[in-house]
């Protein structure tokens, strides 16, 4: 972080609304602050309308909740600017984060309305880390499931994320290129990622290398002598006739003194450029010299490219996917599911919305992903409240949880709970995988779907049941909040 | 930064794409490394549709600038992992930025094509910071601009900006939010930063406290005991119903213990619900108590609600600021538009492309903007080559760079210079304006512009025009590269 302003001392705690801490001071000065708390993160309709999301961003929320903790000139800011008084600036002083979180790991399939993390923590805690926990599961997640879906569209072909320059700001930059990754990408531009997170780094020149050698092959064949691996680019002139051509020189010209791999493409019309080149470098011998395209694409123009007959062996991607520019948001949402009462008791909560699809799923749950043991797929994901065990079923019922006529019944299923305790007590228990563990574990949660859900346009809707107890919860909650307003209307009235 | 991975001196040398590292290599290799180059950095077009973009992101450019300086984990990464040789890192040891970069303001209204920054460097230190710089002019420029669109649609109402959890990780929520603060919000959800910029910071609690307390009157009333300023947040169960009649009781019976600021409505019909509760509050006497909208807000949702008759005193803007929603990228790019040759000239370059507007404008050049002495606006931006003084001209031929029929002569007019030299030979040579001057300096600046260009929908395209010299030099360059690889053919056709 930069050495801006009068703090030098930068922390994340207070990357927070202000609503956090003006409640955070209420629960504190109420008592109320050290009540167990429980939320469920998650959000409820899939990005880019597709059938599935990848999660991403355990490892940095993991890193935040373990640093938590006000700096000294955190406090003094919330003191002198913002006006919170001495006694409750002390008691943010010793504040810790001492909770307990279920959570999936990085690159599990995740859908909309189950959880994604379970915080269990004394109130205070478990508000103050709302917006940062969202701020990084958001956008990690929505990139990932960019990432895996343009994956999807490219099969064996090889993408490499070149967004930094359109990124939001530097750490989506890196933490989008990490995320870009674990979807399905083989290598990244930014070389401070590949430093940070061990990435694959990629790239070789720019159009300014062409300009300040002024022609082609002066500049490839500088480029040739001073690298081994060499990528040119192609697009500077006149792709076809002056770009490929002075390639071909070069490459015949150095020989085996370079690793010629390829071709870049970054302009014009990829579809009829990358086929006449493919016969320029086949004819001159080349023909495993790779051609790589990038220029503004997507899902959507890949899949138009390959119904043109382009012929591209690596995409790079940038804006569309850094930006996830046809859907820049995930609407992740951070929900409290159960509170302890005065007595100690824990009590469900539920918020109401006239949006029916809004009202959130009460009490402290868990998620099953029901796993068909004869054919090895998912039949879909299974919300039990805690202390269920869908696994002792020998017929598990599973139903629509708005159409609840929509049934069937499952056996020899694997319930295969989808949360770890990764952090317990305040303490993290849970060991980073890498990045390739990652992406494996992705893909080997890819191979349980049916295609049917991992196609681009139209997927079919992934299961996301509640079990019956989970269900019936739900439904007694939202009659007694009904009959709470009604008593606070005529209280309302009486006052 | 976080200290992820093994390596705690996290620098920002490597936030960049491989391929400059690679032609720093060519570069220094070839003795080229040296040479005075010049890089324009700017966009083509506007974003939104809008008739102006505002710059932001200099201060951190400069921070950027200022503290170019390898690591030694970044040099060993690059010897260990990225494979470079010794006395390529030796070198880049002691590399330092000593170039002058002369640029726009923060707050500066700026258009297509002309260049926001003018860097003069020796090639491999230019070469090095486009990727960061883009990166981060891009981003902030792009919240900056959306800001002030949002700004025209709302007059003198005030917008505070919400957008944390939505933003693309932590460096867009706090840049982001900075940004939108110049470009004309007034407050900031976002603690960090109002730390790091001295922003006012807003908010006081969310659904989460109603349900923790489960109902709005005891919410509201613990609310109200433990803090002076009041905004109750009204729409957890039913708006009119319960939350309105909640917060007037909380009010009326807390009375002068308390500043009852007003109430927020974050779901449902908010052209409905503010008409309602606004009668409600004046009703009950609280006819200063002021309706906070949020939700999914953004210019176009407002201009609706405006015209359904909406009373909304203060909108929260959240997901569709910080993320740019409608176009969540701005097209910078950074251009080479002049090298040293090998004689120690200058020689302008340029880049040509089968997209004409792609094409770049070469040279060493000055933006002027032409303000006219009777009315006190702007006549339209003119670029000029470096030496040349349109003040001096009584007559000021104005043409437009691609319809060049259309002119039009300027007299009586100041041509005020739009950059400043911010660094010089390396050294900061500028005072870092605080947010409230930034916000000063636009709002003078959008004095100079007529209403025409200002409009949200179809503005008028502000003119930015090439002076004569500018254009001819232009012509010249694309003649001279066209010839260039004629000739380029036929040497291909001969190897």
């Amino acid at each position: 972080m930069d050495t801006l302003g009068n703090y030098t001392d930068d922390s994340l705690m207070l990357h927070t609304d202000l609503y956090q801490i003006n409640m955070a001071k209420t629960y504190w000065e109420d008592g109320m602050h050290e009540r167990t708390a429980v939320f469920d993160l998650y959000f409820r309709s899939l990005p880019f309308g597709n059938g599935y999301a990848v999660f991403a961003g355990l490892e940095r929320a993991l890193d935040y909740l373990t640093n938590f903790r006000f700096s000294e000139s955190d406090l003094t800011y919330l003191q002198n600017e913002a006006g919170y008084q001495e006694d409750f600036i002390d008691y943010l002083r010793g504040l810790r984060f001492t909770g307990t979180v279920r959570s999936m790991v990085e690159g599990e399939l995740v859908f909309g309305n189950e959880p994604i993390m379970r915080v269990e923590a004394p109130l205070v805690e478990a508000q103050l880390i709302e917006t940062a926990l969202l701020n990084i599961v958001n956008y990690q997640t929505l990139i990932a499931t960019k990432a895996s879906r343009i994956k999807q569209v490219v099969g064996n072909e090889v993408l490499m994320e070149f967004g930094t320059r359109r990124a939001h700001e530097l750490d989506a930059a890196i933490w989008g290129t990490r995320a870009a990754y674990l979807g399905g990408f083989s290598a990244t531009s930014n070389v401070r990622a590949g430093k940070m997170f061990g990435l694959p780094i990629a790239g070789t020149h720019s159009h300014a290398m062409i300009q300040a050698y002024r022609d082609e092959y002066t500049a490839f064949m500088k480029y040739a002598e001073t690298h081994q691996d060499c990528v040119f680019l192609v697009d500077t002139y006149d792709t076809l006739k002056s770009g490929v051509p002075a390639a071909i020189a070069v490459a015949k010209e150095m020989g085996d003194r370079i690793n010629f791999k390829g071709i870049r493409l970054d302009s014009g019309d990829i579809a009829y450029l990358s086929k006449e080149a493919r016969k320029m470098l086949d004819e001159a011998g080349f023909k495993d010299a790779k051609i790589i395209a990038s220029n503004d694409l997507d899902e959507y123009t890949i899949l138009n490219l390959k119904a043109q007959g382009a012929v591209v062996d690596i995409w790079g991607i940038g804006t569309k996917l850094i930006t996830a520019y046809d859907q820049p948001a995930l609407g992740g949402v951070y929900k409290l599911v159960s509170i302890e009462d005065e007595n100690g008791e824990m009590i469900d909560t539920i918020k109401i919305s006239s949006n029916a699809e809004k009202v959130t799923t009460p009490g402290m749950k868990r998620v099953y992903r029901i796993i068909n043991r004869v054919n090895n797929k998912s039949e879909g994901d299974y919300i039990t409240l805690e202390g269920e065990d869908p696994q002792a079923e020998d017929h598990l019922k599973m139903f629509h949880p708005v159409h609840t006529f929509v049934t069937k019944f499952v056996t020899n299923f694997e319930a295969r709970d989808l949360h770890q305790t990764v952090i317990e007590g305040g303490q993290l228990q849970y060991e980073l995988p890498t990045p390739d563990q990652i992406k494996q574990h992705l893909s080997e949660n890819l191979e349980l779907l049916w295609d049917e859900y991992k196609r681009s346009m139209n997927p079919e809707e992934y299961p996301v049941d509640l079990s019956q107890k989970c269900w019936d919860n739900k439904m007694r909650n939202i009659q007694e909040v009904k009959q709470a307003v009604k008593n606070a209307q005529s209280n309302n009235v009486m006052r």
